[in-house]
């Protein structure tokens, strides 16, 4: 079996550091350099010849800084014959541009996952895309991993008498109730309402929340504004505590404060595919890097990523043959 | 300007010549001939040399022997010097293949797309993906038009008081807002909930549908089993009556006898992205023709394809520029 | 060495069954399902990651069908993260469609090679194209299998005293006269005469028959149609008995009948490298199952699979290095 | 309609001159530089911006040489923004190594077509390819000319009275039967016996050549050895002279002095697709240059090339819609 | 002749006024929306289809944000049926990394003109290459600008009498001897010696310089470090007074103060490629609009482009033939 | 680890052969044949299938055969199913090519390296490239070698007192400076001045030389024009003697006769990447097939080609990481 080497940009050097600690591998140093006419350029400091390079780098802000850092390194590794290139990108910010819903836009989901491949990708391993139609955009092998069995962790051994699961989407929602299943609760979802072309607001729940402590689930929580929406939704609806749980806790704008003074949230609950803000102590995060150390070995030893998500996503699961043959 | 040459697969020659009409061109012929061993040739019988083709072909059953027949057309008329080439492909069946919900399973919407272009397509007009990230599966200009201006025609000048818009599906609602909007009329949706993995019902309505005439909008209506369920939810919340409409008809399995025979069913419309079922006089179906007329000569002059949609759907109308510069 | 992990498409599944007995691995199960619009999806039920996969399919009626289900499988093997892909095809059908012999036709040969490699195709392994230049259509490593040593064995142990190999095509008399050198006996062959521009006949033998037994060797037979022309002309000659061997019998049309009830022919001679006509009992089928299975398990261990034919076909042996260094 | 620029690599520059001459267009100079280490380097020395690019080049030898002058050719004109670039090629040399007839080889023919194209053609015009699978080896379009229309001008007002067209080989008797068809006489063909694996001779002649005068018709001419060996053939049947005619003339080697000084060979007729002999003063030469140069100008016009070939060939004539729409 | 079309990313929307300006055309309306996430969205408000269209974006700090801005404009521009994209980018600031010159580094230049290409760049107008060779990272036809010409027009009317042109650096003074010429004075260079692999200083200056008056002319300045080092070697050979020149003035860190206040400086002339930094009003900045205006319409009228350098630059001006044909 | 298999191309067996002896395998046989037509094929007469396949060949005059050569032995090794292709080409003679030094010229150093990625190679083993851009040209990894520390290998032990390392060209000393440090002694450099566009004549030394014994290092000599230009400058500056050194020794047309004969000139060193001359005993030829075999065995075991010249050069050492993470 070939070396794994392992390198990280430095959108999220933590991350990396525990996926290798978990994986049982030293994080090889590389170094990336600003010219004085802004260019970047990377040199990785560890031989890559002949071995599975896998680098770690999640798209986070500065967004454009850290993608092109992370294409520089796969150019970096291509040139040094890495025998199979891996990019390890918890959080594909640019999922979320997945369609023209307007003339003569970008559609920078496909623009990115075609860049990648272009400095030479051979595979991608991500997690929680905003919609699972993304997968498509890749030509080359993706491994889409869920953070909902970890997220259901948090929650286990708590009293979830009178729990319910609430998706901030209808459209959404069957994350949600998988991830309801996993904690034998009932499901709700806020149905949003299009109010002109360009406003979209909750004004309804689906399910039964009254009197309910709600679990909010979400994919990615970035200025806050639409999970606190749904509070006041949920509150006109009788239901007025929830914790609030995102696989993709970027927080940006006013997102801390929000949602930490909000009196109807008891609790924020992410994960660490994106660096968390550095001014919550309270903030919850539960790490994936053990997943993904999980995943990148499972690759590596050629043994079923999918099977690591048994029991909590069938979209992931080993399917089971039908048929005797 | 370059001369224009216009073929038609065999799927649906007769929208092909209602286009020809609409442009004014005379519809080009070509030969399909099947060899003894199942294989299919394609001859295009008129001069492609320097001129811009379009092939129309939607891919309805047989799907497989549709979609290699329109592969062997682009196939010739590359190889014949076409100066561009158009896949007009007013239903693109595969797009419902558009995610990896399952381990292992292929993902028909990409592979596909992947396939057109090998073949030598350089451009596609299609009408209402069924999910808009498939627009992103192609390398190549897209051009996606939208029906519900003309299934609108249908009900203008109708009595619409009482009446409402419904979408089966609050995920995809967005479209059925623009049309109840185009209508002067409120809109609901049914919402679906996830029984067990593999199935999915609805059983509630978000709006107020009560003693009202329901107007039901879908894009495709395949076996019309999820319509007849959402008939008697809305029966349930006191909606009696429904008209139906969607963009791709196909009608498969028992669908006709079950649209046609449904008490609350008033009417169906539909149009003719697909060749309509040969035995249902009773359907409505609007001509997209035109539109797909008017597609192909603003393509060839140059002209905005978008604003052919202009106070339709703002995702097809052109931009407005937001700031002096 | 890697795994080997091998599916069947629905073309020819006792020869998959065949294949993998003789390889001794298990056959992996794999779904195809087909949706109410006429698409198919395709589901692989073993893990493929890290694994050499190999896909086994024969083009055969309904050949869209089959073709479009192994585009699929090799495009969900390609997601599926297998180490590499090969393609066994034991019968390419659109080998035949190999030139532009009239205006404006498509180039079937050349394109489903294409589509083959976009899928994601890396290795294909076929028995008897058509053409030998098909060959070269592809851009991925092809191992080209003759099944002329598997037929001989047939004939082995007979008195072959008088027996006289026959083409039924001068042009194609290499294959026959290798042929007839593995077996000892002289050579013959039809020489078609070109009566009009779509109408060729067989109207003279070249070579002795005359009281001769004859074997006529041919890569494939369809309708069977120039099969009963040359019996024809030999008979003229002279020769009043023929034992009839092909690679590919596919008999379509009244093939049967017309070669079952020839009082000329005393035998059909054939392999499975498309599956047998049900109805046709007498019909003597060699496997080539144990070819294909020594090839993949050549192609896995590294070894040469050209010298499985050697003192065969000089085109597959290995070569003699003609100068000492 | 755009400018045409048509310049000549050195391999032929008289062909290219007298194509110019007319279409009515100069030959624009190009300059090509040997460097010290024999590399070469082009410079096109005139405007190709914009412009429908032609380069005519045969491969004949040295043909490295040429080659390479050729794809640099293509190198700059696509570096100097050319708006098309077509590579007249009257003579693909490559096109003879089409099939893998041994372990191991090369396929120049597939080879050679990839990097035209990778060096930027965009079409290739050739003439009478050695096998028409050759075709399909190219990913742009392929103009095939034949000059079989040329050539048989110069039988045209001859007393053809016990004429008969005779092919050197059976197996690719097809363009023979058309020429003979042309002029009214009838055909015959040599059969060739394969001796050994790296023998062929031609030991018998189908058809009826006694007491007739042969017009032998190849469509290449290298050494001349099998032309002499054909004629050997015929003499034995009765035949004692021959008129040879081919496409590409070639005459390498001891050709010219084999040619010229057989008794029985009254006349040879060749084409200019690539340079005549120095030294043959009695080799009789139609030229191909108006034909050419129509199908440059048909090109560059958007007209059908293939009908250029009516009455000549049905693979080039244009076809014919068979049934009404 | 079809329409151009002129877009203007955020990078130096001053200079694609002027460009349109003097192309008499408007600059057309575009959008770059930032979501919360930090990704960026392009809309293009202007119709792109059958257009020629041209994007200007000097590749200027912020570096990143401007290449993905650009990046996302060309995915734009394709998606809306563009018939060809010009990228216009005066500056590209990559093309300094254009070696491996240590282990395992990036090659930025190479895999940014992957990126533009990727994308659907067909055709890039750039000015002043770091070095000639990043011409070669292109696949599509670049069209290399020189300023020199207009840098010179600074000059003209100036009393030259005792002035020289020095270049920093002799390994590059081709230009430079371009630039003396053009003016008519004799020409020097520093000379740069490298004291440790990572420190190299200008330490000698080969020509004659002492008391004459220096036209300092360089390709870039960022830092300003170089000519601050060159200013003080001139000073110790006796020339005390100094123009500096250079096309691509960044003027990053330290540069203005340190250029401003030299007290051997008298001016520094530059262009406009980058915005001017904006405090600095003795700056003199050439505009090199006009010649990107002229080789723009040059382009689109099908013009050449190098002969708008006649005269200036033997690399830029047509060729001569040098041999009548 | 996969089997190594080693062929050479007709351009230099002798250095094929002393590196397949350092390495410890055995040269691998393969055939070129020269057809009539003057085109060539190649077979390899040694398995290739699953091995990792390297294909010795300098581009040495005739340059173009050898090109064609070798792209024909890597399109014969893809079909043979080699796992991996490696082209180690010690001399890559159309690097010269890399820029667009006048209007609408080829950059055959861009082209020769889409052909050698088109045929199929995927990693090139090269020394002492002319620009170090021209690494950039390709986009399959890149293995440079240096050869100063062979080089410098001849100078240890001799009496280096008052020797001087001097570089023909001042833009290109950083490899004559890097060498000079090898050897302990002080470095100089020759100054080009442009005379006209087409004429450069070093005019000046930069450094001191006089009194000193020159070693005069270029990376390549083909006529020796400008070594002997170099003496008479030296000699002006009162330096009487060189030891002239390069890498790539060419010796083409008289340089020779002007290398051996000039008095300045003791001795001339140069290594075996090309074949030596025949008829100049006195040349001193450094082998560097051991660093050959030795970057190879390190490709093949997965180790740092660049540690190989640690102390050598510092672009080819391996990066020391900077700072503890």
């Amino acid at each position: 079996m070939r070396d794994i080497v392992v390198f990280s940009g430095s959108a999220h050097r933590a991350l990396a550091e525990d996926v290798c600690s978990a994986l049982g591998v030293g994080l090889s140093p590389s170094d990336c350099v600003r010219f004085s006419n802004d260019c970047l350029q990377v040199q990785l400091l560890a031989n890559c010849r002949q071995r599975d390079v896998y680098i770690i780098q999640p798209l986070v802000p500065p967004t454009q800084e850290h993608l092109m850092e992370l294409l520089l390194m796969i150019d970096a590794a291509r040139g040094a014959s890495a025998a199979s290139i891996t990019v390890v990108m918890p959080h594909y910010a640019y999922a979320r541009s997945d369609k023209k819903d307007a003339s003569r836009i970008s559609i920078g989901g496909r623009l990115v996952a075609d860049m990648l491949v272009t400095a030479g990708a051979q595979r991608v391993v991500t997690m929680t895309l905003h919609a699972p139609q993304v997968h498509g955009f890749f030509t080359v092998p993706v491994d889409h991993l869920t953070a909902i069995g970890e997220i259901a962790e948090h929650y286990r051994g708590q009293d979830l008498t009178d729990a319910v699961v609430v998706s901030p989407d209808l459209g959404n929602a069957k994350t949600a109730s998988l991830f309801a299943r996993l904690l034998g609760v009932p499901v709700a979802a806020g149905s949003k309402q299009r109010k002109a072309d360009d406003k979209v607001v909750i004004d309804a729940i689906v399910g039964d929340v009254a009197g309910r402590r709600a679990i909010v689930l979400d994919d990615e929580i970035a200025t806050g504004g639409s999970i606190v929406e749904l509070m006041d939704t949920l509150q006109e609806e009788g239901c007025h505590q929830a914790s609030v749980a995102c696989t993709h806790g970027l927080f940006t704008g006013k997102a801390v404060q929000r949602l930490r003074d909000h009196p109807g949230i008891t609790e924020v609950v992410t994960t660490d595919t994106v660096p968390p803000p550095p001014d919550w102590p309270e903030l919850t995060v539960r790490s994936v890097a053990p997943l993904f150390a999980e995943a990148i070995a499972r690759i590596h030893a050629g043994e079923s990523v999918s099977s690591l998500f048994d029991g909590v996503d069938p979209a992931h699961a080993p399917p089971q043959p039908k048929l005797p043959l």
